[in-house]
C-alpha cells in the first residue's frame, strides 16, 4: 500500500470553526486513499517517502456540487443572436432555448456525451476539483435520461474524479407533454426514477421548482418516490420566484435547496434546522444579469450552510471555472473568501451528503489540492488565474 | 527562412467589414514572421511544409491593449477585509489601497516584479494571446517608474510575446506629494517621461483622468510633452465621473481612451472623427459593481471602435483570462461575439498603434490562435474555458 508524508505544507483543513480557515503547518500522512494522520505522526511512517511542498498551502480537493456538465450540443449562436437584438420567439423559432439542448441531447449518444463532457470535466480537474455531481435533465425521456446518467457515471472511468449524480427529469416539461406536466410526472419521470436506481444510476434526486417548470406540489410527489427508494432529495428552488421549494425540501430532509435568490429568512431557518445546504449559483446569476441576491445575512444569521457550484450548462452558466464561481461567489453576493473557500469543500461535501471528502482530517480521502498562493483569499480575488501547484485524487498525484 | 501552410484552416480575419467575421475556408502561407498569402498560394510554396488543421478556426493572435500587469504584491487580504465588512478607512490604516500597491512595487527589484509577471503573462499567452500593452504607474518616482517598464521590456524576452510600454506617472498622486499634483508632474512624471524615453522604454504616454487624479488641464501639459517627444497618447477617462478626458485625448489624435462609463453621446462622435479607439475594461466594471454602462450604442452609431481589454490590475480587476474579458464585454456590455473579438484583435491593434498584427492578411506578423471550437461566438460564449489548440508567434508555433 502507497505510504508518504507532506512535509513543510501549510494545511486550511476546513473543517467547522475557526480553525479551519487558519492556516496549520502540520505533516499530513496518506495510506492507500486515505489521509491517516496531521501532525502527528504515527511511528511506522519513519520510512515513508518525504514530499516536501516547499510551503504551499493545501486544501482539500475542490467539489463542484452541481452541475448539468453531461448534455448534448451548446448554445453559442444563440448567445449571439440575444445579443444581436433577437426576441426570444425569434430564438424559440429558431429552434434556440432549453429544448434545443434536449433536441442536442437526446440525438447524441453516449460516447458522444462522454467526448463533449471531458473537456469541460478536464477543465474543473485542471483547478484542483475532486469530486462532481452531475445531473440529468435534457433527455426528458427515461432512455435519454438513462444515457447522460450512464454517462456521467463514465466520467469516473476516464478521469480520476468522483461523480455523483442526480435525477433531475424534472427539469423541463418536453413538448410532447406540453400543459400535461403530472402525465410527465407519471409516465416518465417517476417510473424513469425507478428504473434507473434499479440500474444503479441514481444518487439523488432533483427538480426545477418553478412556475415555468414544476410546482411544489408535484415535485412533492416525485420526492415520495425518492423516500419509498431510500434516495436523498435536493432542488432547484426561488430561482425566479418564491414557490415554497426550499421548505419543501427541507422539510423531507433534503441535502440542499439551490439557487435560492428568492427564498426568505424564513426559509433561511427552516433548511437550517433541517441541515439542508444553501448551494448558491453565481454563474447563472451573472449570466441571467439578476438583481435579486440570495439572502446571505439570513443564511448567516440562521446558520445555514452555503456551498458554492459552477451550475455548468449549456444555457444559463456555460461556466467550468470553480476558481472563477468562487470570485463570483465573493464580487457578486459578497461572501467572504472563507465562506467561498468551505463552500467548494466542506459545505459542498454536505450538499452531496459525503461524509468522507472536504476537509483535511484523519480517516478522510486523500483528496487533495496545493497551490500556488501565498494566502487563502487568494483563491476568490484572482479572475480567471489558476494556481494549482498540483492535485491528489484518492491519494494518487494527478 | 521558414515556410510552412496551413492548410484545412477556417479563417476568421477580423478585417475591416463583414467578411472578417465570416469563415474563410482558405490555406494560408507564412514565410519567416509574415503571412504571405491567403488562399492564392504563391507557386514556389509547392514544396513548403503543409499543416493540416483539421479544420480548426483560426484567428489572430489576441491582444491585450490595457494592463497592469507589472506590479509588486497582490491585494488579496485587502479584497478579503473589505468583504468582511471593513471600512474604506481601516483599509488605508492597514496599508492597503492603491498606495499598497506602490509601496510593495518601490520595495520590489526588478527581477522580482519580472518573476512576478511571468504567470499572469502567461496565463494570457495559454488563452493565445501575442500582444500585452503594460504600463508603469505604481512606482510614482522617476527610477521606479523606469524600473516597472524595464521589467516590462524584460517580459518580451523571457517570452515568445510582444511587449507595448505606456508611461503612466500620473496615474496618481503619491503621498509625497500630496495636495501637489502639478509639483508632480513638474518633478516626477515629465522628466521622468524624458528619462525613460531617452532610454526607449515608453512606446506611449498615458494618464488617469479622475477628480482622484489629474485633471484634465494637468493630462494636457503632460501630453504637451508627449507631443514633443513625438510620443502617442491614450488616457484613463470617464471612468467614475465625466471630466472630459475622452475629448482631450482625442483633440491630441491619441490613440484610446479607456473605461469610458461616463462618456457622452458628443464624446463618442468626437473620438470616431479622431480614430480614437474606446478600450473597454469589463474587468474592472465587474470587479467594482459598477451600474453605469459605457455608451455602447453611441459608440455604434458613431462608428467609435470598441476594443476590450483584461486592465489586469492588483485592486480593481485581478484578471488574467482575455477569453473572460470577451464574455464580460458580451454578458456585462452587451456587445456582440463579433464585437468582442474584434476588440481583441484589430481594434485592439489600433488602440496601440500597430499596424502589423491584429487581422491575417498577406504581409501581417504571423501571430495566429487556433482554437477547437466550431463556431467562433463559442469564444464569447464560455466562461472559464480556454478552447486553445496551439499559438503561433512570428511564424514560431509555442
Ligand atoms: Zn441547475
Ligand atoms: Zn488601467
Amino acid at each position: 500500500m502507497i505510504r508518504f508524508i507532506l512535509t513543510n505544507a501549510r494545511l486550511l483543513t476546513c473543517a467547522e470553526g475557526a480553525q479551519g480557515y487558519t492556516l496549520q503547518d502540520a505533516d499530513l500522512a496518506v495510506e492507500g486513499d486515505r489521509i491517516v494522520a496531521i501532525g502527528d505522526i504515527p511511528a511506522d511512517f519513519a520510512t515513508a517517502e518525504r514530499r516536501d511542498l516547499g510551503g504551499r498551502i493545501v486544501t482539500p480537493a475542490l467539489i463542484d456540487c452541481h452541475t448539468h456538465i453531461v448534455h448534448g450540443g451548446d448554445r453559442a449562436r444563440e448567445f449571439e443572436m440575444r445579443l444581436e437584438g433577437a426576441s426570444y420567439e425569434d430564438i424559440a423559432r429558431a429552434g434556440g432555448g432549453i429544448l434545443s439542448s434536449v433536441t442536442a441531447t437526446r440525438a447524441a449518444g453516449e460516447d458522444e456525451l462522454v467526448a463533449s463532457a471531458l473537456p469541460r470535466l478536464d477543465a474543473l480537474l485542471a483547478e484542483g476539483v475532486g469530486t462532481i455531481e452531475v445531473k440529468s435533465g435534457y433527455g426528458l425521456t427515461i432512455a435519454d435520461e438513462m444515457k447522460m446518467l450512464r454517462a456521467a457515471r463514465r466520467l469516473a472511468r476516464e478521469r480520476p474524479v468522483r461523480i455523483v449524480t442526480s435525477w433531475l427529469a424534472a427539469h423541463a416539461v418536453p413538448p410532447e407533454y406540453k400543459g400535461r406536466a403530472d402525465a410527465y410526472l407519471d409516465e416518465v419521470a417517476i417510473p424513469g426514477l425507478r428504473a434507473a436506481h434499479e440500474a444503479g444510476l441514481v444518487d439523488a434526486v432533483d427538480g426545477f421548482c418553478e412556475g415555468i417548470a414544476f410546482l411544489a406540489p408535484q415535485i412533492a410527489r416525485l420526492f415520495d418516490v425518492a423516500a419509498e427508494l431510500g434516495l436523498p432529495v435536493k432542488l432547484h428552488a426561488e430561482q425566479l420566484s418564491h414557490q415554497g421549494g426550499s421548505r419543501l425540501v427541507a422539510a423531507r430532509g433534503g441535502l440542499s435547496a439551490d439557487h435560492v435568490e428568492y427564498a426568505t429568512a424564513e426559509d433561511a431557518s427552516v433548511m437550517a434546522g433541517a441541515g439542508t445546504v444553501a448551494t448558491l449559483l453565481p454563474g447563472a446569476f451573472y449570466t441571467l444579469r439578476e438583481t435579486q441576491m440570495p439572502p446571505i445575512g439570513a443564511f448567516r444569521a440562521a446558520g445555514t450552510r452555503m456551498a458554492l457550484a459552477t451550475d455548468c450548462n449549456p444555457g444559463t452558466a456555460p461556466l467550468t471555472s470553480i476558481l472563477l464561481t468562487m470570485n463570483m461567489g465573493a464580487t457578486l453576493f459578497r461572501l467572504t473568501p472563507e465562506e467561498c473557500l468551505r463552500g467548494v469543500t466542506a459545505h459542498a461535501a454536505r450538499a452531496l451528503g459525503l461524509t468522507d471528502c472536504g476537509i483535511l482530517a484523519p480517516g478522510m480521502r486523500a483528496d487533495l489540492a496545493v497551490w500556488n498562493i501565498a494566502h487563502p483569499a487568494e483563491l476568490s480575488y484572482r479572475i480567471g488565474f489558476n494556481p494549482l501547484h498540483e492535485r491528489y485524487f484518492g491519494g494518487v498525484k494527478c
